[in-house]
């Protein structure tokens, strides 16, 4: 099967693009299981990194068309490369195959592994939206919450160390204080950095990593032959009558 | 004070736009407590009519950049013309002064005035998202239905009286089968006419008219001297740092 | 439009009742939208003051009785001066114009401004009641804590600048021990006294004054044309059967 | 053990009031276990029937003030005779007897019986207030629906059959449409008037009577040694200082 | 009437099971009402006690065997002597006499007494169990927190004091930090030493026996003639339809 | 990776036990992902089919003994072979390799395609538990309904073609009157029939085999490195301490 993993904005603000496509893909491949083919790509234009609504919110529409070009290129399911799942909804209404929402999906995968799990993410901006997503996502009664490890997210890379020792940190409070049995790294760029694999020893309990825990659940539903309900996630109804032939009829510029 | 009501999307795809933003603005004005001064406007750039999660992520980014100049022309507080409040978040994070949602403050006036409210909609599409929406409003509980009249945005002037036969139906329904008693017209195109005022004689319930209250919601922040919660929504971090100057910092084009 | 705040009680026990009356008419005066006349009274007879469950009953049929006057006597609107909204039920059974409450009217604003308010009040005896009356609204899952000044309602007064302190440190705790982004004054002699004012400059977040809050709670109810559901509060099968014939033959003394 | 049935108004609108409540104790004391004795009886003033928040206000002044007298004489628990439990908080702040109210004792029973029960009420005007009570009783997940059977309280006695014949359909729908597995009486005269041993047989299912099993309740808090927390219902603040000497002190007459 | 307690297990690994077995019937006896006999035993087979999910499973076959000879011998209501309730869903299917959870009827009448109740158990192991346990009796919202002593079963008896000391430290902290008004000592071991009547007035708030409550809750079920509903606990399908002739039919041995 | 599927019970009342595990395992091998071995088989006692708590109850105790056996003998991962969960918190207490609950994961993976799902289940006994269950699981929030199609377990085989009329009947019932978007098999032995893979083409909603979802969930934990959290399913005190060298220490028979 083929899975893309589709980054939602352009990479590569402080850092060289290409080596870290490169490297988030072949990471990806280490994880994939034998027979998955995985393709990894950003789109043209958006925010360097998401840290706020309004961030989420500029990624969304040329993350879409991207996706419908993805589907149209015959790939078998699209992981959203964001924890947030910014536009995730949106996709599901245009696309046909599997499109996993990373924060979607491993805190589903959480609430499986225990009672309470709680999600480590970067800022204190963070924490209402992800309380927000994780009651929408239906398992909001096993959240036991949200903490902020507080370093930006383009800066996550420059002192992996730094990152580990704060994630360890924010971890045990959230063991001890907040009562969570397993937790979540609730950024992709952590997912990357291994962030999960480095302090989950330490901690005793499971930590998802959810760029590795999305390319499961893609496998899994792609193996499965499932999709999402198209009573759930209705095609936009000017194109479903046709009166749009496009998405691009969708979009309007006064004149 | 100064209100300004933001229409996110060019109006005009299939009628005179000129006319219907002046007609519109006529009615706030009608609807305007002493002393409060109306403006009304669409944006550049932007989906015909808002039906799907696809759509309302088309219109964010015209409408915050328009509503950012909004602030800076000194009004006092905007409503965000779509009864979905789409990027309501996003206009918080970067605005201070009051930004009303209609969905958000009509059902909060709603859940005053009885024990079950529920909503007539438009599209069937827009069921499940609202369902969604009312519950992160926090008033979930107290909603008892989402009923579609399936007449869809764009046709909903050129016959009113079927729009109103429509509403009339649905309504009774919901008083009768999901026992409601209040009601709310979910989209602000039945607002701007006036099926609220058209139906609630005969149903006997009060029926909101989401324009109306919304009007009246700005109208009370201002003279309250509220306006949200800065800890609630944080400015992006990019911004709060300084890292960017402006919100188009936050937008990247790969090079 | 004419609004009248109506005192469930006798104001006077401990100081002067005539100056205070005065004084508060003047506060919501200024408070007031252009054109918004202001009445304001207290009840012959009824508790000094709420701080108990027994309290709020005892207030009841006098403020009932007297709010089915001033409802002939012309208002268009009621404040329940009492943040418990003590009887708003029966008020609203017996009347048509809006009768507004002021804890549920403060708490719905208060949701529409953050994601997490706490109430601050005056007796730990009120804490587990506010609680309940905030599930009741409807708001419960947005209810971030009730806390206590632990300063009897009559002793407010006489050093303000006591409360100011006492309500800066609940606050305090609020915003960091309970994740509060959103405070409300949960006591109308506490809104008279402006503490909400003095207070939210120092804490950087909305404090809402329930006195001023329900004020534009009314205006924009009357400003609406709405009012609650008679679905919802229903008349009294007695008096609507006709069987009595004013809300004093639903009153029997034992012969 | 001494146990009395407090009836909140005074008996006698209508019918023999001696007689009927000669008869109400009779059965209280043929439901009684050996040891118990029982006292019955009404007061002085309120409403002769309670059929709306406005009636459930007025019979508590004069209640609360017997309760007191009673608690004095030396009973060692008291029954709340109405099923909406109108003042069970304040008689709790007041006394330190175990206080039953008949729809908490009624509902926590019901749900240790199944997993989902409905309430049979009178009058539609108590359906919304019921579903309020049986939340804050704190068993709300396991409420199926309430149902009005329609008939006036005080008309109840006048033609039993009909009564009965009412009750079985309400409770045929409640168990077919609303998948209801048990079933309570929500109605004090219709717990006397044996409607739910009537209607038990014919419907396969509990059906509880609340005078029952409220007198259960009593019996098994004064056979256990418990009563309620002083935590949950403390003494009003003004009786707990000493700042008033009996609660005669918390009620004011403007001079 | 005559109600037994059935201990699920045999009693006696590290003690005379002879003598407690007498201790425990003696003490039911003193807690009874005039007129209840009380009948007490074990099983031939299960766990020494019960401490995890496993072991709570361990004990039902035999127990459930034990109960159905136990309804055939006339006994009016059983006790299922674990405050984990285990297994007390097969028993209501299998049995028509009231069959007594602890775990469920305790936190039942707490919930009567106060607003937030705390379970004092006896190994972490069990906190997240009776968490779900609570919310499925269906009282999880007045459930204040659930506290390990950190002693196991078998030595609650070897040293009563420490078991007094361990419990009026997390009942403090239940008080204190979890805001509990009412307090349930959440094992029948501890209910039979009498841990709750030791802590009760040191910690002025009601701490309930599940031993005493139960006995009145059977005592109470009997004496209103009611029993759980067979449409919630349905007949085994196989024995239903005469399938299976006993429930020894329901259990197959591979050959 | 290495794969087990174990049946609760002993298959074979009614049918060739060898040839049905036989054809199950090779529907769970025509699923398998590349490089999956898959193993099968029951246990030695249990219930005939799983029809009722008890029946649940009853198979526990050798299906924990054997999958205690299958981890020693290097599975890397079980399933339990029933839709209802039976022991799924002993299992994890004592194993450490994922062991797949297929009404969890099943719900989980369910809770992704859409935002309302039904469960078609056999007997009319099991749709109270299976609202439970899902309580339980943490997505009862999603819940439509749980719908019987009234034919006994062993009976399925008999008439596929009965067997799948009825699963359509309710499932459009459940797409029409309860709104489910998704549709969830809540039989093991409806997973074997591929009854999904029938009704889905038909009825135009993902429609989940729970056996084929199961697997794919195993091959996830496995290739994810994950498994339950030791905090959240913690070791039997007894074992954890060493009092108890292996579970038959667990297990107690008088003597």
């Amino acid at each position: 099967m083929r899975i893309y993993y589709l980054i939602p904005g352009p990479m590569g603000a402080g850092f060289d693009a290409e080596a870290e496509l490169h490297r988030r893909g072949s990471l990806l491949r280490r994880y994939a299981a034998p027979g998955t083919e995985i393709g990894i790509g950003d789109t043209a234009e958006g925010p360097a990194s998401i840290e706020s609504a309004y961030e989420e919110y500029l990624c969304i529409p040329s993350m879409v068309r991207r996706a419908v070009e993805l589907e149209q290129e015959g790939w078998d399911a699209l992981i959203l490369g964001c924890y947030g799942d910014p536009g995730l909804d949106a996709m599901r209404e245009l696309l046909s195959i599997p499109v996993v929402g990373p924060g979607e999906a491993t805190a589903l995968v959480a609430a499986s592994l225990g009672h309470r799990f709680s999600i480590l993410t970067i800022t204190r901006s963070a924490v209402a939206p992800m309380e927000r997503q994780m009651r929408n996502v239906g398992v909001g009664e096993k959240l036991a919450s949200v903490r902020a490890i507080d370093i930006p997210v383009l800066q996550l890379h420059h002192d992996r160390q730094r990152t580990v020792s704060a994630a360890l940190v924010q971890g045990r409070k959230a063991i001890e204080n907040d009562r969570a049995d397993t937790l979540i790294l609730g950024c992709m760029s952590m997912g990357f950095l291994e962030i999960a694999e480095a302090i989950a020893p330490e901690l005793g309990v499971p930590v998802l990593n959810p760029a590795r825990v999305s390319l499961k659940w893609a496998e899994a539903m792609v193996g499965a032959g499932l999709t999402h309900s198209r009573l759930a996630y209705m095609r936009p109804p000017k194109l479903a009558s046709g009166e749009a032939r496009s998405i691009e009829d969708l979009f309007h510029i006064a004149t």
